[in-house]
């Protein structure tokens, strides 16, 4: 089973990694994190470089396709980026097509969601909605052979539910115990239904700040000044 | 705030990019990956290329620090690797130390869990107490200025608890929020209390082996062929 994650710069790193844990312990499964090109790209905070070893052309057959989202994918929906066109041409021969959090935007964007239950994180079930799809307030949503999960850390629940279905319970269940994952979030602000009314909008806000940086930033981007506005500039911190 | 994530070849990618997601978040942090050397590094799966831009000595006085665990950390204890003296050089000035999965291990070869209490990956508990630290079955543990968490996806509870304790409560929340942790695992198979007995002894098994592999392997690990068992030799896969 080979299991494909496509990456772009400016992906969020969890939405990949999360799935990327899951997989890589799944016996038999063999794992390719690729792109567009080979070399180097950074995550939508700009602190993490990936190498990447495999292209989208190297990656023509994938049994499994896991696109995550990311702050940039808004860019690359205007831009027609090349991930759009590999999403299209490799999910007639996947047996499984799934995206995390904003992914799902360019799975719609390749015309795999018109008519289909789908979601993403939460900031943008209207846009996933443009693309014909039916956003669904769930963690994980199966549609036939396409998998579509909600914001970020829901990458590591389709994951280890996809795992389920390619092979048996059991596996998941040691993967699961593998990555100790039993989950106890200090807070309960994980959705819009139960974080706090005006933390809501502060998210929404920031969000839609950081995307519009993005669609504003320069062709290389991500540009590591216009990440997250949360973060304050990385490069003015002294060195030693 | 600058906060250090320590890295080194063969750390478990989820336990440094679960934390790494929710630091990036926080306001005026300065996230920084270090390791020993600039260049790139593997992790303990193989598939995931790190380059890492700034080394152990341009990052000495973090104001938080954290370390990952990975299948190589009791390589790391026997050959002494240079993430120990760093951790017991930066720990005093710190205002948090704190570790994920078998990262705890590499904080007690540091000396900083004599009579302390902590968490580490299930498997390695007995370990940790060789360090003269006391095991707890808890998913973060906080004494004094140290937090350890759990096995790998431990680091995400341990983030957002530590984001509360640098700024507020509400900060957390709205990280939480804005990487929908709503976590809903699919199965109830996250600790060796939940899992069923044959599929605890399994893990233990696996997990032994990886890391004896990691012990056996050649000086320029991670080995890309003697990873995590489950994993077949990804460098089969036909090249299109």
């Amino acid at each position: 089973v080979q299991i494909a994650i496509g990456t772009y710069p400016g992906i969020t790193a969890l939405d990949a990694v999360g799935p990327y844990e899951v997989f890589a312990h799944l016996p038999g499964a063999d794992v390719v994190v690729c792109a567009a090109q080979r070399g180097e790209l950074d995550d939508d905070q700009g602190r993490l470089h990936l190498r990447i070893e495999y292209t989208f052309e190297e990656t023509e057959r994938p049994d499994v396709v896991l696109v995550p989202g990311g702050l940039s994918t808004r860019r690359l929906l205007r831009d027609g980026h090349p991930i759009i066109d590999w999403i299209r041409a490799v999910h007639p021969t996947a047996t499984y097509t799934t995206s995390v959090c904003t992914g799902a935007l360019l799975l719609g964007a390749a015309g795999l969601l018109d008519g289909r239950r789908a979601t993403t994180h939460w900031t943008a079930h209207d846009t996933l909605r443009a693309f014909g799809a039916r956003p669904i307030e769930q963690r994980v949503v199966e549609d036939g052979t396409i998998i579509t999960a909600a914001g970020v850390s829901a990458g590591i629940d389709l994951a280890l539910t996809l795992v389920a279905r390619l092979t048996e319970p059991d596996i998941a269940r040691a993967i699961q115990l593998g990555i100790e994952y039993d989950p106890q979030p200090p807070f309960d602000s994980g959705t819009p239904a139960t974080a706090p009314p005006g933390i809501v909008e502060l998210v929404r806000a920031v969000t839609g700040d950081a995307e519009q940086r993005f669609l504003d930033g320069p062709a290389d981007m991500p540009d590591r000044r216009s990440g997250y506005p949360f973060s304050h500039d990385h490069d003015d911190r002294s060195k030693t």
